[in-house]
């Protein structure tokens, strides 16, 4: 096997699109959503900045099985055994041991390149290069490598993690400790310090360094996928039984904040998670007015706000600076964008309402 | 014929819905709607309180005839024949003469009243005391007499009259002048002096004493309308060629700027011409954060402001005051309230791209 021919891609797509409803819906999260405008979904981004790294047929998709359908239409050049079907979604740890399992018995030597689904990045080439510079690092050691990010600004939205600046491997730094989120004094302080990151939430590692890793810290989750029959007629069956009894945890929680081979790479390639409509409003194409607009939309007296709505609808907007207006399948908000935090609880008010959304 | 089966109401329900859009539009225009969430429309509002003063039999509606279906739908008491058709949307003139002269056919003495359709009244036993009281004075006198409003503000979106404090009949002025939509300071002077009452366009005069005032001030207009076969088989063919080539003029400037016998009765019963949406807002029921809202919307930290939408539509506002949002048909406008005014030129700027709104 060449060296190509080991790098596999595991996109983490089970996001069920509850930050940014209605424009995402369960029925169509973000990672299927053109949110950025430039013609592909998010997904589709994910697997087109790969190109030329991973072969098509090494990339795995793990996602809700109610996303199936949309992950075929979306990505034809993934086939169906490479789709991996959780029957619900848990956080990250289950989702990347079901494909690191999988993917070590069909190549032991398997290199993982593991990338959620929904985020954006905007320099493609320079990117490529840090996932090539850190694939060639793992080749021959035992390291669980996590892609950090240069922060631009005392973010609150984000994790962070702490280098150990004394401890280096070629341009990787030991990972001292991973921090929650910040309030916003402490991410002023790591903001102007050299010493953090922001964690992306990208990973790179061996098949056989994960799932030594998962042995080590996490036994009952390796017993569990460990004993499954993948690529047999009784994979998804077994899976399923499995989800039932796995923990629900992250991959931060459950490994790389126990393990003592967790290195992080510098990097700046122009990555958002695009985690809030601030950070999308940031990412996105403004008019003269800085306001960023999809659908029939027309402004008046109108700046510094993101308007999106569906092709069937026209609006006419006047009088607002700094809000969100946004409307899919019959359901609006608007909001203001200093108040976005709020509307994950004015949501479930909904759903206490007992709407299903 | 006893008393009260020679009064006649003539409604005018001909406007076409544009200065509320997308709320109103040209296929229901707010005649046709319940605004002010009362279970009746304006026009079903506005026969139901004339009840016990004019039979069902008498009430005639002039309007255009592609309202001819909403007419017979929300006023089913009211028969095809006292439904007038006008070709085209022309000033209250024309339509005032077509149902003049047709009643006029049918009974010589009767007495008309004529009223917009999309008015609101808020005291009517004490509106229907007033109409009784002038219908009493045009029973043997020949005076065009308007009713007059007390004004409660110095409002610039009315028209004004201005009394002539030392000719009265009974409780009628006589009119000295009619004044347009006055600026701001002009208002504030009306509105403190005790000589100026708001034009509200409710009429009452007997079919003759109006029919005469034609011959006299508007012949060509007299000749057009005379010479009409009314309840004949070709009644709509005729009214179809005299409406295009009557003048398009008002009532008030064909008629009551000229005429030396108008009278205006100072009235106080909660009126409002519903002409704008402040107007509207002013009327309706607010809740707690006086809040006018429509449909299934849920408000947060908002305030002063007019909420509506369809009942396919959800609705989550959040940080506004003083705002109007209003969808109907998957259109939609946000706007502040002080900038209704420019609704207006927003609409016409779509119309003037192809919009067929």
């Amino acid at each position: 096997m060449s060296d190509n021919q080991n790098n596999y891609l595991v996109i983490m797509a089970g996001g069920v699109g509850s930050r940014f409803w209605p424009y995402s819906s369960k029925e169509k999260p973000k990672q299927f959503l053109d949110v950025t405008n430039t013609g592909e979904t998010l997904i589709q981004q994910t697997v087109s900045r790969f190109h030329g790294l991973v072969a098509p047929e090494r990339v795995y998709v793990v996602t809700n099985r109610q996303y199936l359908n949309l992950v075929q239409t979306q990505l034809p050049g993934v086939k169906k055994d490479q789709i991996l079907l959780e029957p619900k979604g848990l956080n990250t740890a289950p989702c990347i041991a079901y494909a690191s399992y999988k993917i070590y018995k069909e190549n032991p030597d398997a290199r993982l390149i593991v990338t959620p689904a929904d985020h954006m990045i905007l320099k493609t080439s320079i990117f490529k290069n840090y996932i090539k510079e850190v694939l060639a690092e793992i080749r021959d050691n035992d390291m669980l490598i996590t892609l950090g990010i240069q922060p631009t600004r005392p973010d609150t939205g984000y994790g962070y993690i702490k280098l150990n600046v004394s401890e280096t491997k070629g341009r990787l730094y030991k990972v001292e400790r991973f921090t929650e989120k910040p309030d916003l004094s402490h991410a002023k302080l790591y903001f102007k310090s050299d010493d953090y990151l922001w964690n992306s939430g990208i990973f790179i590692w061996t098949a056989k360094s994960i799932i030594h890793a998962f042995e080590k810290h996490k036994p009952k989750i390796h017993q569990l996928f460990a004993g499954v029959e993948y690529s047999s007629s009784n994979e998804q069956t077994q899976i399923d039984h499995v989800y039932d009894s796995c923990e629900n945890v992250s991959i931060d929680y459950a490994i790389l904040e126990n393990a003592n081979n967790v290195y992080v790479r510098n990097c700046a390639f122009g990555w958002s998670d695009l985690g809030t409509w601030l950070s999308l409003y940031d990412v996105s194409n403004k008019d003269d007015n800085n306001n960023v607009t999809e659908g029939d939309v027309r402004t008046y007296d109108t700046k510094n706000s993101i308007i999106k709505i569906s092709n069937d609808k026209l609006l006419i907007v006047e009088g607002l600076d700094n809000h969100i207006v946004v409307e899919r399948d019959n359901k609006i908000i608007i909001c203001r964008k200093s108040s976005e935090q709020n509307l994950k609880q004015f949501v479930q008010n909904l759903k206490d309402e007992g709407y299903n959304i």
